[in-house]
């Protein structure tokens, strides 16, 4: 066996996310830059004095859906990060092992109600509660907290238009002002230093990487972005619904929300506020059978001039050494598959056959980048570590 | 045609497809008028003395791949097709019960490979085979037998078109020039008469039902129409390929052929017929975790001044009347799954959040109504009979 | 019953069940004797006169589920009965087309609550409600209506263990008495003659079917039968259980019920009657990703010399000329899918690696053989129509 | 933030697996001994001053199939084996991204074919190649690499017995006598010292590891051992099979191979060895809609005079402590969809209705605890590493 030189087991933590990123060799299907990781193995270094020898307590609010368990099924490999505290309501009292049998092996704590919570013992918390009642309890949580929200409650700046969308006012609009919208590649400055970060819903999340770039690069028209996405079902939760059932879902598909769903003034907000303008989309989000994945179909007039070249190439910089964000090689369309598990988002371009046109796909675990695995992203982040701590599952396929 | 003994059974023909359809009671769900059977309730009458008595001896050529063996599953409840002659080169000498088990029942004829088969048996076929072999073989049958050729082969006026597409010099141009292409509710009157029907893709079928009655009022816009479709995994074919595993399947979607998908001149071909113009789509098909079923998200600009509620209109002017294809009630949205297994084509227009667009979902089961269902309707036509005779199958759900 | 002026139908619907059989051509992988059908040819000869006019009027009680569902897909092609009532309690109000979008090209009535339902209008009915409720309901009927029940309330003979293992005494323990267990093969003519059928279960149902003949013949051990059962999800109804969605069965399987599962009692019920003996089994049924579909794989010890070949003689004349019950070729393995949508159980047996020792396979579709279409060929048979009436469809595969 | 005492950063990487296992709470639904990992947490400490600064090159021979790709995304978190050589003959010259797109994001060598492989720079060898291949590939092999066989080649000691099941004389019986079958578990010590390790069948890891521990405690009777089995598609590799393709799988099970299946041999030469007999099992597997997991459902007689308590306890000994192999508490079911993607056996044992009888049933996923995952435990003891490392990998659920 040859003998590496990497001295310190330090690194051996940088290891599981980086090392392989380092290699000068080439990768065919995947864009990248070899230098781009420099940034964060730097970080690594600082952070190591610091932080390795911590143990940050974690509190699972609403750990008895489906996002609550992918927060638990992420941090068992989290080096320091280690759950303290999941709530669960209707669960109470009831162990991992009785709510989510794949997480018997995790010694985790049993659920209390969140009225009997003790947040004494907590350092940071993941809220995965319904939009609607989690404005009141994170209004309510100790103010030394970092809190990531995976509902729908503070993502939206304006209150009124949450209040248009969800049907009832906002009971925290001084938190919504405080609140830091998480898509961590676009904001990551500022959610480095937030206290409570609003993290991204699925769909918007698979729809403004790809479009971003190209918005505030005024690559593509603003009118008529026609979004067609496809997302697995547990995007719908773990609630007990006729519509949702194996039999009503196996074997079929069909759009669903259309023109209504809550998620378009998500999207339109971070569209809008990316082109200065506001901005109008078609989205039509399609529920079909598979537990976790998402894919968006983007139809977008080009600007005059620009190609679909020119598109590549700005998502090409704009997602350089992104550990999680991945254009794929020209003509590679990403399969949803491909990402089962993962944090990464695969994306790429096409030209459309009508001229001036072009087509975008993107694909994400819903689930994973599409919430917990962002949410720990930018817990990561805020509390000054390597955001892909807990992050380094490949894809699980087929 | 052989006469067979049968007597007298027209109104048990009726019974199975029309006499509930000529009940005054109003559906809630599905637009038609009550009135619209008449003219096939009369037609039933006009036939019923020439040929009730008589049995269609059929040939299926190509009869060990899916559409092949739905044909064989429809014809088991026709009351004269009668299968006399099943082709399969690699699976010659095969019964049925060998090649498909769900068939055993059914007391069919072995696969014999084309070069063997007597024709002398036969008084029409279902041509299945690959696009590229078929047209030779059409060229070499009898003339007095009618075909419905279920491939590519006919379906493009433009025989340089063909060449484009399909890579190869079209080898039966005079017969190109008979064909006639299948769209059963547009081209009806001209199949009636026609020898040799060029049966339609299932893509071109979901999408062109919809967006021709449309483009022929002048409702909508022609440029922009954008088109994402969402098919089962049959639409493959049988051919053992890696990426129709299961494993490479289940619980994932895929866009593929961006841009370069064969339908693609079917579909401009019928819309620029339609439009008396040479139209551009953009079509992008999507491969998901289903067996059967086709679902079309179409989105379009309406021409000036025109609403939701006029495309609304248009559609159900267009198909009143129609049994297999419906629009349902405002507002409600077709799933692939409830057509599953049937003749139908279930199809609605909503509005889309951008003013003066609309989107419009199609929804068929790519085997039945966008293969060997629409094939047999078509046939059914050519030999003066009733249309829906074979395809009364309802859809199994779940 | 009311009569309508339909005239002389009966070679047609000889037709679409019969004149393929009739043929003298042997079938490879389906046993089965040319003269098997002839019995049930003269019956449609001896009805024709007396029967082929009428309109049988349905009630389906419990139609929002998917056994009453599927009632209404089997009648949609029968010649003879018309749905005129549908109760569903919590639907009530709702429309087919809501309830069950398949089903919105069927002119059917509304849903009514039970206790609104107006029975002057209705023949007969399919009861499709939960065990428990179903005993008062149908008590309360007129007595004049044939009934045939699917809930698991009159199967069993012995009210006492009725009431040990569903929790609460029998409270129609004199319509139990009247009740005739339907496993159509085996009581035909009992059912004949019946007024109120109890439906088979569907785990019954293809358990029996293959061991009813081999244990009266003495050619099996009774001890130590070992059946190791699988299901689609359909059999667990249309409740919103977190248990069953999408989310959750897809992918994987698992045993449940173990020991413990209802439908035992029904099961040694029916050997024991068979073998006059009190019979215990070992039962294990596993919940697995299909929609429909159930097999039975049994392991058995033969008696004392006898072989594979014995038990395989048996079935094969226990079942010949049955239409629904195939024993396929020797060595062809039973696929659930290839019964899928249809009324058929295929069986077959193999030999085991241990001497003295056989497995025998079954597949059904739980909801059509093993429940909806079962009942409904109890139906016909209870009202002297052929058994096989609407029950021509054919297994949708793929 | 609260500080731990974890003081060196090397503890990190027995963090990830470990240190959850030490504390003292009870786990509700998944027996284990507090005490139970001190051995490897020791071993831990021993390894690390030797060789966490070392890298073992690896060499992943058959890369293209479902193994190899498991072993690479495993791999993808092993903190010191690293890949430096896949082959596969027919996808030579590709990358990883085109041969598994959802390993992109590593940076692997191309494939190149098994006769240009360079073995100068690889320390050991997973090699997944297809049996009857493998023997002379492996026995060309440089004596120092240490081999993980993924075939069925070097399993059976018997090379008669080979012979009969395989139809060919086996090519390297010398290296047959040097191989030790890799059941981690139950032969851990033999493996540790082991250059050729033949890597156990999933059918046979799913049986054995509950059946050995009860057979060599004599509590159960070695006559009528009955397996019922039931796995996932990927079981079957990669190859283009029309019957693995989606539509011949989704939504549907059959049984395979009954009596004839080739992990026979091997899952009695298991069985025989732990009973000093020649024992004879029934085994009939199933194929079902999922890409992974396996779950065997064994029915067995109890030996006189035990119970199923006896069974439990003696799972429960034999299995204490150890980190994959978990028996569930009492009655509660174990999924297969609840070790998807992980390296976790699941367990429990039943009463059965009959009698002195009980029924075993195990899950695992097939891809890792049944193939790639047990074969990277079995490197890690070979080289002297902590068995879990790479293997960290949670269930996805759902």
């Amino acid at each position: 066996m040859s003998s590496t030189a990497l001295g310190s087991v330090s690194v051996d933590i940088g290891l599981l996310g980086k090392y392989k990123r380092t290699r000068p060799k080439t990768n065919r299907y995947c864009v990248r830059s070899p230098s781009a990781s420099l940034p964060q193995a730097l970080e690594v270094t600082s952070v190591k004095e610091k932080k390795l020898t911590e143990t940050v307590r974690i509190g699972v609010l609403g750990a008895s859906g489906y996002t609550g368990a992918e927060i638990a099924r992420l941090l068992a490999n989290h080096p320091h990060f280690t759950i303290t505290l999941m709530t669960a309501d209707r669960k109470a009292g009831q162990s991992i092992g009785s709510v989510f049998p794949h997480l018997i092996t995790q010694d985790l704590p049993d659920m209390v109600a969140i009225k009997d919570a003790d947040f004494s013992d907590v350092d940071a918390v993941f809220c995965c509660l319904p939009h609607g009642t989690t404005q009141e309890i994170i209004k309510g949580l100790p103010k030394e907290l970092k809190i990531v929200d995976l509902s729908a409650d503070f993502r939206l700046h304006n209150i009124d238009e949450y209040e248009e969308w969800y049907g009832q006012p906002h009971k925290a609009p001084e938190l919504q002002k405080e609140a830091i919208y998480g898509l961590t590649e676009i904001y990551r400055e500022e959610i480095r230093k937030a206290r409570l970060v609003a993290n991204p819903g699925c769909y918007p999340t698979s729809i403004q990487l790809p479009l971003i770039p190209l918005i505030k690069a005024n690559l593509i028209e603003l009118r008529n972005i026609i979004i067609d996405a496809k997302s697995g079902v547990s995007g719908a939760g773990r609630g007990a619904k006729e519509q949702n059932l194996y039999t009503e879902i196996s074997e079929g598909i069909h759009s669903y929300g259309i023109t209504r769903h809550r998620h378009v003034p998500e999207i339109e907000q971070g569209l809008s506020d990316a082109s200065n303008s506001n901005l109008i989309v078609s989205f039509t989000p399609h529920l079909m059978p598979m537990k976790r994945g998402m894919q968006s179909t983007i139809y977008v007039e080009m600007a005059p001039g620009v190609t679909v070249d020119d598109l590549y190439q700005q998502l090409s910089s704009a997602y350089e050494g992104e550990e999680f964000v991945k254009l794929l090689k020209k003509q590679v369309v990403p399969h949803t598959r491909h990402v089962s598990g993962s944090n990464y988002c695969f994306m790429n371009v096409f030209p459309d056959r009508i001229p001036g046109r072009a087509i975008i796909v993107s694909v994400i675990d819903n689930l994973v980048k599409g919430a917990s695995g962002q949410a720990l992203q930018n817990l990561n982040l805020m509390l000054g570590y390597p955001e892909n701590l807990g992050l380094q599952y490949q894809p699980l396929f087929p």
